[in-house]
């Protein structure tokens, strides 16, 4: 399946925040939307990096003192590695098990459409591997039945 | 696949902490060994809560001015649904997409032995289904040629 595809069908609603957001602010995102990451962008929709609740709990374990004073530039992931809305569900679960990414934006023309988990992409395959199973059990039946 | 035998070839080391640990030492624990949640437990294995990232992003959003004051027992899941070692691993996949939970923890005669991800039971099935496929291909392939 492509993944234009799967965006559509999954009414995904993206959030993004500013660079400049405190880290509380982005924390209030994260928590509200019950998302595990969400792409930061400059204007709206230029990617300029990720953010990750992982992101926040390293920046609390190793920076707790400075938690209230910091931006979401500081702590967010600006080796920013996406996917587009053509290529398929299987090269972007690839591409995210490869870098060890637990979530991957989909940038079409340099804006960010959508957000993509792995628990998405295995999900899918999931459900795709079973009716392949099905099938094929139904084709051992007709088959043995002639 | 049955719980006990996963957790045997996955080669997990389980971490745990204690209801009295801080946040920030908690916030450490999860850092340090790239886990997404723990069980809480008193006495090293009586599980009392599991703690997750969420919780910290959740606290952080909604108390960050408490952050470096409260403890793990002031924020951990205190609703602790669990598996044993003899279940399925279906079963447990079953659970935590009922409950919306992303981390399951394996008990066995009141002490964790474990912790399963739903990503572990969706990559885990998602091979089974693979490996099914192929079998099927191949009998659909043998009995055609009879």
């Amino acid at each position: 399946m492509k993944i234009g595809e799967f965006l559509k069908g999954s009414q995904q609603r993206l959030v993004t925040c500013p660079p400049d957001a405190t880290l509380e602010a982005a924390a209030k995102l994260l928590h509200e939307h019950r998302i595990g990451a969400m792409p930061v962008c400059q204007m709206a929709t230029r990617i300029v990096g990720i953010l990750s609740e992982r992101d926040l709990v390293r920046t609390f374990a190793t920076q707790a003192s400075n938690l209230r004073d910091m931006q979401v530039r500081d702590v967010m992931t600006t080796r920013v590695i996406s996917c587009g809305a053509d290529d398929t569900m299987q090269a972007a679960q690839d591409l995210m098990r490869r870098n060890h990414f637990r979530h991957l934006p989909v940038v079409e023309a340099g804006r960010v459409v959508g957000m993509l988990s792995i628990r998405d992409t295995l999900a899918l395959r999931l459900r795709e591997s079973e009716d392949e199973i099905n099938v094929l059990r139904d084709v051992v039946v007709a088959v043995r039945q002639r």
